[in-house]
């Protein structure tokens, strides 16, 4: 499967969409429109809509929403004027019973006039701040995809949406986790502060170096872990619902919107 | 040496200095005027103040400063319209040479008209947020002193004034210690956030058991230690410049100003 069926878009974010619309781009968004706010997607049939909403609220830090649709309508006013959240991304997954089943490029025969989407805010916002504040986060320095991993920590349930916190984990010298603390906690929208650090074990995490989802973390000495809820948590809850049929983003093929990174603070 | 003249004052800040101006109450003033700003002093002739002054603004998370004095003026109006540095603390201390000599309740005798006097942020400010955010301060919950340790980082130097970083340390889990990070950020004049968390080999400390000053701490299972620049390390400059005179609060009688805690944020 090709992701580069054509050069990496660069430009605006809605002319971004626009090349992903027209299949012009299939691959991973990362690093495009930079500084601009990609979410999670997760689409469901309203009668599951409403609980997943709930379930949403109840685990902010691990869920926390940007945007959620109109029952049937696949448009999102409030991250851009032109978005159709059946052709914007350049990749889906189809999960019917819990499996993915399919990842199509685009969802239209998919779509049906009962849906809700969800838009979820995602950690790729807060790195580019780390970054910008000169903490080093370093599977983006190795181009690495980042470390994720099962926790004991139980999420609020909601209908049939339920599971355990998976958390990111960026290890860093403890001053920077400070500082990291600082400039997150400024960002509820994707995510938030850190919800831990250091003792990996009173999360239940046995073995930092064997994640769940992920590449293994590069970890430099006096460096201590700094764990983050992760937009992960949501495609758990999903598979453990076992819906019927769900839609949500194809992993690093995420949603673009036009809020810029920076109006994610002060929520 | 009887602390305990008197019956503990109440009421407002400006009464509770009334009462100690006058010789009623000559003890502690951890508790007293709760909700506002007490406050290290440091008092040096003004051939020393310029370079104490550049010290303090050079280590400002262990230096905070909340006001300074015009030469020969022993008053902080921008602290409180009453205050008189001379009368209004309970105990002093006299360094004469580097060394503590004398201990009296006034310094009347001892001011010069080339005095000037720095008031400096103290920790008592935010211990009292984090306890209202519900974070276990726990020598505060056990009746003991802080615990402070030297260490290994060097601070910079001005005139005859240079030194070691002290740090005060508080142990508490690692959700709490995040949530301490957000509460102390937003107080850079009482010291802001840690400077450091875990990891106490790092600051060259070598056993937490043993702190330099203070009680030793109070660990529970699962803490981590966490980190805060401490205002003795003004003292300690201070110690090192072997002046040959100079004067400071006596540890614990510190001077209470008019400032809310609250006024601290945002500064």
């Amino acid at each position: 499967m090709s992701h580069f069926a054509a050069v990496r878009p660069t430009g605006t974010p809605d002319a971004i969409r626009d090349t992903i619309r027209h299949g012009r781009w299939k691959g991973p968004t990362a690093g495009l429109a930079d500084g601009y706010a990609q979410a999670n997607l997760v689409i469901l049939p309203q009668q599951y809509g409403d609980d997943f909403l709930r379930f949403c609220i109840a685990n902010a830090r691990a869920c926390p929403l940007l945007g959620v649709t109109e029952p049937g309508d696949p448009h999102l006013p409030s991250l851009a004027p032109d978005i159709d959240l059946r052709t914007d991304l350049p990749r889906y997954r189809i999960y019917r019973d819990g499996c993915c089943v399919n990842e199509p490029e685009d969802i239209r025969e998919f779509w049906q006039d009962d849906m809700m989407g969800f838009a979820i805010g995602c950690s790729f916002s807060f790195e580019q701040a780390l970054l910008a504040d000169g903490i080093p986060v370093r599977h983006i320095l190795h181009e690495r995809n980042v470390p994720m991993y099962r926790t004991r920590i139980e999420l609020t349930p909601a209908g049939a949406f339920h599971g355990h916190l998976v958390v990111s984990m960026r290890p860093m010298p403890p001053g920077d986790a400070i500082r990291a603390v600082q400039v997150t906690s400024d960002m509820p929208r994707v995510h938030g502060a850190p919800i831990h650090l250091c003792a990996p074990e009173q999360l239940g995490i046995t073995d930092l170096s064997c994640p769940n989802f992920g590449d293994p973390p590069v970890i430099e000495p006096g460096d201590i872990p700094v764990f983050w809820a992760c937009g992960v948590t949501p495609q758990v809850a999903l598979e453990n619902a076992r819906l019927p049929l769900a839609i949500t983003h194809s992993p690093g093929h995420m949603l673009i919107t036009d809020v810029p990174n920076t109006h994610l603070k002060y929520s």
